[in-house]
């Protein structure tokens, strides 16, 4: 068995940067639980005003537990990140921040949700919508061979800004190793987030999590890409109760269908639920799933936004 | 109730055209029962070569049970199409078309697989590979406003060939109306596919299946647009048991994310399954699902393919 590790919250940074020191060096199969604040660092606090979107610090956006040091990790290898505990405190918040989103266009004002997540279970748009608690690191990387200091919003080939939903307790991560002990970081916490992540914050929320690290000795990972396996049983077993009701869009660019879904579900939002535009976006990137429903039938490709009907109730 | 009529089989059409003949007129809420060939118009025969790709005669693809004429329907109304019942029959196939499909420069020659459908349960693409039949149409459209011809294989405004593989038994399809009575076709059946049908084949199969229709006048959707609602329960409830493996692919064009992700995915079927490539694709189009992992870390979207590990067992 490894050893656990308690990986101090001033333990963090801002940017990818290959000459960073490792905050702490873990041999593998070690534990490191880590705690993270939300992606502001604390500039954003709890019934705070969207003002706050006009004036970010945008150099203090991803405080990221890390670098963590993996022994004996060298480029080539890949490094297994299993996500073991995710426990989310009593607060989070979804922003719109002006020129970021999918529909940044269209959505050119600040705007701030907080949400109480002090159930664990569920938290409420309104008092008919709850969106289930699913929680994961927005972001999970490796630092890169590439000197310098890398913004870490973009993902980069080692991962990163992945944001991707399903990477819950119970799953498994695999990223490519470019620099010797990997020098892995992680933060960003969401409470919850639709796949596409739409109006590009998911809950916020600072989070406490931990995290278990293997080897896989010469499994090189191509760049740019990463893998993962989730847990036995459905993806998403709080949202699948009551059915979906989904939105799609056809023509020959993926990036303009899924705006098109999202417009569309928006406007079902707001004309069949009576949400504002703003609170139907903010649910959009909560609870809404972006697939693609064919990418073959040439030239005209299908994205679907899903949404849980389940999130309805009173 | 509504009355039910039974569609001959003999009245189908291949192309999308609005000079066209009703082969059928019915009432809103009444319901029809169809049934169409496989997509080829039984060009593919059981246990047939690939060969077939070479000489495929594509004036005779899309055999649509239709068009049906909806009384009442005008433009601006919507059409609900509920599916009722989908019924395979004994055998259904999957295959590599020459200069179609996600990876068609990676796969020049033609390919087929035949598949047993008469458990109607699951499948067999190898004796330890197993794919949940969960059937749908894969072309569910209504003629357009535009005179001439039209090829169903690209989707058009009026939906058409979605391939939409949660559109099963217990969902209702809605699509925008262009022409007096809606003039809705259907066919193009599957079995089975994952979200994306990368390989451009589904389990391409004959089909009976029943559909019931209901207008909504005035409720106008945006053209190259539609909509649909999923039972309640989860969306792929076969699949769901052991988890998902998943590939994710990172940049900045969805179109070659989606390509890289199923690249790595036949990549880790032939190194971890001992798949042939050719099976590995196949697979991928039948039980790999793409989603859009997030759309807003710019410039680098991420698009995984996700793989439920129950199709794995002896």
């Amino acid at each position: 068995m490894g050893r656990e590790h308690v990986l101090d919250k001033s333990k963090i940074h801002h940017k990818w940067d290959n000459s960073l020191t490792p905050a702490i060096e873990i041999d593998p199969g070690d534990i490191v639980h880590c705690e993270t604040d939300e992606v502001t660092s604390g500039q954003v606090t709890p019934g705070c005003s969207a003002d706050i979107f006009n004036n970010l610090n945008f150099d203090l956006l991803y405080p990221l537990a890390g670098p963590i040091y993996v022994k004996g990790a060298a480029p080539g290898d890949s490094l297994e990140v299993e996500i073991l505990r995710m426990q989310t405190l009593d607060w989070g918040w979804t922003g719109l921040i002006p020129g970021l989103g999918l529909l940044a266009d269209d959505f050119p004002k600040p705007y701030i949700r907080h949400f109480d997540l002090s159930n664990g279970l569920t938290t409420a748009l309104r008092d008919d919508i709850h969106i289930p608690i699913q929680p994961f690191c927005g972001t999970m990387g490796v630092t890169i061979d590439e000197a310098g200091q890398h913004a870490v919003l973009p993902p980069t080939k080692g991962g990163g800004n992945i944001d991707t939903r399903h990477l819950n307790v119970g799953a498994k991560l695999y990223l490519p190793v470019y620099v010797p002990g990997a020098m892995f970081s992680a933060g960003d916490c969401h409470a919850a987030q639709g796949d596409g992540e739409v109006c590009v914050t998911g809950i916020e929320c600072p989070m406490q999590f931990s995290l278990r690290f293997n080897l896989h000795k010469g499994r090189s990972l191509r760049p740019w890409s990463y893998q993962f396996v989730t847990p036995p049983g459905p993806l998403q077993p709080k949202y699948d109760e009551q059915g979906y009701f989904a939105t799609s869009a056809l023509g020959p660019d993926l990036m303009e269908n899924a705006k098109n879904a999202i417009r569309d579900m928006i406007g079902w939002l707001v004309a069949e639920k009576g949400l504002s535009r703003e609170d139907a976006y903010v649910l959009c990137s909560l609870a809404v799933d972006l697939k693609i429903s064919q990418i073959v039938d040439a030239p005209n490709w299908g994205v679907s936004a899903y949404l849980a009907l389940s999130v309805f109730r009173s």
